[in-house]
């Protein structure tokens, strides 16, 4: 699934479905579309990729977007300073690959276009992607960040199927069997970090305004970087709440 | 070298040399552009890399382009029924790897937007790249496809030095030492072909007008597999002048 985040020129939403098209990669979203949706323009620049832009999802939020997935790379141009796992397009076509094989929903991130993702949004991904590009002249488009990850997703599948051109697997599996070890869906874990930064924001956990931002972050790149699987989101939560109200209250109803 | 053969829009020139800023390629050449040259819509959409642009040297034939050159690819989106080796921009990269390491000196076609390169064209080069794309969507622009080609050139030549941003060597090497055993230049081979032509057409071999261009790219295309070295195609140019005229003039003049 490839994940527009709030592309601002109808232009380069149907060049990024014409590279998509390339590989074989055909399911979009994309998330507060400056210009509103459906975009005329997006279409005169996919080059016939029609299909990819009339089945697109557009989404208020990014965390609406993702909500249903299991795994996000975000793509970056440079490292962002934060505890993240950083690959480079092979090595997430590599991951790709296997992730896909297990049934996983898969989402990658592409910025908009002035400044790519800000740090809210990567930190809402697993793993950052990174192409190895001359460091003085760094600046890919949208629809090129989009071709080198597709080539390489695309490259690797074909070589691991053993065939030229290989029957591509969508990039969402059929969904994972059994339900306690699976890998947490995006909205399972989101709706964990709310319930966590509600609760430390109770507790006078964030010292200042300034600095929640950073340590909301932090945090959350923290147990993106954990891969938790279902379960565990819910004896994390379990975990906060016995730490906190639910337990206190608890307390006062029993009397003790 | 990248070599863009009768581009058609200044623009796709403009985003290609973007491209190949991204990945360290810095010399252009221009086979006939259609709208001339220098073209300002190149330098709009170049996104700054005008320094490619203003060294871009132009010429009005392709074999002028290739004259000084050792080994040359050639990027077609489809097989062409030449008997002609096929890379993947992947095996390509690790080729030009090797060749500018013994200090040859390479080109990169690739053809204007409508139809790529005609036949004529690839039969001038010693190799096809082809990127492994999605069958049913296999178009892919001038820059997209210099994007590929040059990421691969990148990717590996940083993996080989095992910097992840290399010093990266100029696609044309500081040429060649040994004279006798140095690989030809595109300017001796063609030379060549010249040669064996005219002396082809004086004796009536193409039987008919229409028979010859296809022989003709069957020759080149035989000649270019066996990446002539430069004392061979002295070599053969002699078996030729004996065969023929300068063997049937030495013969009267020596009264036989």
């Amino acid at each position: 699934m490839v994940v527009l985040v709030n592309p601002q020129m109808g232009e380069n939403i149907g060049t990024a479905a014409r590279a998509m098209a390339n590989f074989g990669l055909n399911e979009m979203r994309i998330v507060d579309p400056r210009d509103g949706w459906p975009n005329k323009r997006a279409f005169t620049t996919s080059s016939g990729a029609h299909w990819i832009l009339d089945n697109a999802k557009v989404f208020a939020t990014l965390p609406e977007a993702l909500k249903d997935m299991n795994y996000v790379y975000a793509t970056t141009a440079r490292p962002r300073g934060m505890i993240k796992e950083v690959l480079t397009p092979e090595q997430a076509g590599h991951d790709m690959r296997r992730r896909v094989g297990e049934g996983q929903k898969l989402g990658i991130l592409f910025g908009r276009e002035r400044w790519g993702l800000d740090n809210d949004e990567v930190s809402l991904a697993d793993v950052i992607i990174t192409a190895p590009v001359n460091p003085a002249f760094a600046s890919l488009n949208i629809a090129q960040a989009v071709l080198l990850v597709g080539y390489e997703w695309y490259r690797i599948t074909a070589r691991t199927l053993g065939q030229e051109t290989p029957e591509l697997p969508a990039l969402a599996g059929p969904g994972l069997q059994t339900p306690d070890s699976r890998p947490a869906t995006k909205e399972e874990l989101y709706g964990f970090f709310e319930h966590l930064e509600t609760e430390l924001d109770a507790a006078g956990f964030y010292k200042t305004a300034e600095k929640k931002p950073g340590m909301v972050r932090n945090m959350r790149n923290l147990f993106s970087r954990a891969e938790l699987a279902e379960q565990e989101v819910r004896s994390l939560r379990g975990m906060i709440a016995s730490l906190t109200r639910a337990h206190l209250r608890k307390r006062e109803k029993s009397g003790e």
